[in-house]
């Protein structure tokens, strides 16, 4: 792709002052890019940089800069520069940034907006995190039944400019009820006296502020749509969302998936910006409870100190028997996780899952437990001559691995179906908890094979 | 959302056969639902349903459906039906179509598409899987520089209906050279008649052919793109991507890296579409692999047996510490991993990352090491009463609980970046692969302690 940009050589410029050169290249950037660059530098230098940007690119930029940045440059603004920003930024933009800035800043913002922009902005502050609501911008195009294509093309050339989308138009009655959606397509498509009621869409897709925000991004990817329509609770349009809105959720909601799957409580802030500190306090939580947990496992072991006292051999098939377990029952664990947050699974296809991972596991578990029995038999006793491994001690650790690996994958794909029901988050129910479940299943069935066929007490 | 849909009542309209109703209430359905709807009835009744819906929409639901049930339909259909689909699908969906299909299938779509039809999806199946080519279409409209924007209004008014996309306009020259990108909002805020070359975009951002389609998804992201110029190396316009396949992309590369941090090759069909014996395939070979691997951790302990006999309960203490320094590491491996795909981090931050690691590691190992000191001296040797239990063991355990943390931190930031330097994925360096690793560290860790403070041989 035609997008790589010298970072490098920017950051030069700045530092030999060539203001002129960099100025010329800034203007020529895209504003994505900008912003990137602007991160890049220490913030007393970001903030001369972005006072260089053309008053036309200086807001877009803007939007696209962390909070941190956003908050230096308005603390250097005047009012009146700060007044020309939060006029010219979209809602959810402001919002955005408002919602993470010091209460101080806040205000100052907000003294300096016009109060109908200051009245719409602190009505979208009310609305819940990870809302509809909360996502959504007041930037669109509403237009009436009774208009014709010419009157709503004149319309759009009129109101379009400072417009998140002017692509997907709504159709709204005098009580601003949304009445129907029509596309600039539609209108391309129809001459140009035809009324907008005569080919409308009727029967809208929308949402309503308390929707989560990643139900309408799935929504927006299933139907593939470029806006939708959020509406109160009496049908009246409020607000619209935007799809680059709806990939920004989808790749947060899936980075939060992630994270809970590796038993990380979800920070908002990308890796580097983070603090030492708010990672130890992302992490320590689980790792506490999973660690407080495996003492559960260990004292599993302890009680047959004994018996592994008595046939030693078998503490050095602890760790295999155990990853395994957990390995599989990871496999099962994340796929129906990914395959609930996809909608692809549902409560329903429990039964049909279960079926479904316990023949899986069948067959993993013979295979896994034949390569293994040989293995053990010709390496460990032909090649090693380890004579204590008696065919005994190999069916008891091969039919361990068989019955851990059906167990993992039935605990594995039950749990956070369960989790899911019951309005936990499933992603919670990944590797790191089904291993430790797991860990303990596989040593009771190890020790109670071994006592079975070894007669160990 | 209003979009729930009554898939109940819809199959027991197909049960009772009242057809009237039921195509009644297809007309009104959204696409992506009624393909859902097919999906669930059995195969005969979906040929049958489908071919009740009316031609307006048919080729849209077509588009949605997956492929087992698209052969189905395209085997009842007569060859004059099949022809009107295939020139009705945008090539995109075609070529997704024609991928999977089985060879006699496919030979009897391309014999009833037109010649020209047939030459661009010959192409177009050329392209390499996961590349920019193979996801683009050529359903654009293409304009001269020479328009004005009146002309331009004409001449999307003649040729849009059956493009995929009308909003954003490519501007060629006579050898299909792309010069610039006007998008329909900048035609709506030009007078009619200002020609294009005034205001179109030059400073492009496309891909080529041979990208791969995660880098073009992310850079539609990042730049906030409703669509995509791809050219070939001439720099000739050969297609669009539009952003609902990009959005597709995303999450489909991101089921994959799921699915490879998990130790699953990555399967391109949803989990209850897959058969038993796929699923099968795709999982056994990480657990064939990290099995064996973990038998490696076996022979540490093995080779170690005679201190375990010595101090036996030292072994209970086995999981805990082994799960610990897997979870420590997982957590960074994975937040790395997530990091460097959304393009947050990359190689040179190494140190920087290492660095952080190692400090957050440091403070979560005092952490947990404090807790488990108190928690191993108050409660295992005061509340039980195991006297075996001496303040050398507990220190041994504790301090080898705190190394571990810390190189399984280490490791599990560091395998991920290198892997992604060396061109590797590194999603597969994710929690299996790192446990397995780090299982091993921690018991080598554990026993050189051992043998220091307590002085077992």
């Amino acid at each position: 792709m035609n997008i790589e940009i010298n970072m490098n050589e920017l950051a030069e410029l700045v530092k030999n002052k060539d203001y002129r050169k960099l100025k010329f290249l800034l203007e020529r950037m895209n504003e994505a890019d900008v912003a990137e660059f602007l991160e890049e530098l220490d913030v007393k230098e970001s903030v001369l940089v972005y006072r260089m940007l053309p008053k036309s690119t200086a807001t877009e930029v803007f939007a696209f800069l962390p909070v941190e940045i956003q908050r230096e440059i308005i603390n250097a603004m005047t009012d009146a520069e700060l007044q020309s920003i939060v006029e010219d930024l979209f809602v959810d933009d402001a919002v955005d940034m408002l919602e993470e800035l010091p209460a101080t800043v806040v205000r100052r913002v907000l003294e300096n907006a016009t109060p109908e922009t200051r009245k719409v902005i602190n009505q979208f502050l009310n609305y819940p995190e990870d809302s509809a609501g909360s996502i959504m911008t007041s930037e669109y195009i509403a237009l009436r039944r009774t208009m014709t294509v010419s009157q709503s093309f004149d319309y759009i050339r009129a109101h379009g400019q400072e417009k998140e989308t002017i692509y997907v138009l709504f159709v709204i009655d005098e009580e601003r009820r949304l009445e129907g959606v029509v596309t600039v397509k539609d209108l391309l498509m129809h001459s140009y006296e035809v009324p907008i009621a005569d080919f409308m869409e009727t029967n809208i897709i929308s949402a309503t502020t308390t929707d989560d925000q990643e139900e309408v991004a799935n929504a927006m990817r299933k139907y593939d749509l470029m806006s939708l329509a959020v509406v109160d609770k009496e049908n009246r349009l409020v607000g619209i969302i935007t799809v680059d809105d709806a990939v920004d959720v989808m790749q947060e909601e899936t980075t939060e998936d992630i994270e809970k799957m590796a038993a990380i409580l979800p920070t908002e802030k990308p890796y580097l910006k983070t603090s030492v500190f708010e990672t130890w306090k992302a992490r320590i939580p689980w790792l506490m409870l999973l660690m407080i947990s495996a003492t559960f496992t260990g004292l599993i072991i302890d009680s047959f100190e004994s018996a592994l006292a008595a046939c030693t051999v078998l503490t050095g098939f602890i760790p295999m028997l155990m990853d395994t377990g957990g390995n599989s029952g990871s496999q099962a664990s994340v796929t129906v996780i990914r395959g609930l947050s996809l909608k692809e699974i549902e409560f329903p296809d429990l039964l049909k899952v279960i079926w479904k991972e316990i023949r899986v596991a069948f067959f993993c578990g013979v295979t896994l437990a034949l390569i293994n029995f040989v293995k053990i038999w010709i390496i460990d006793r032909g090649l090693f001559g380890r004579s204590e491994i008696t065919l005994a001690v190999d069916a008891v650790v091969c039919l361990t691995l068989l019955m851990t690996i059906v167990c993992a994958k039935c605990i594995g794909c039950t749990l956070p179906m369960l989790a899911d029901k019951l309005g936990f988050d499933p992603a919670v129910m990944a590797s790191p908890f089904i291993t430790t479940i797991v860990d303990a299943v596989s040593l009771l069935i190890f020790f109670q094979f071994a006592r079975l066929f070894l007669h160990l007490v």
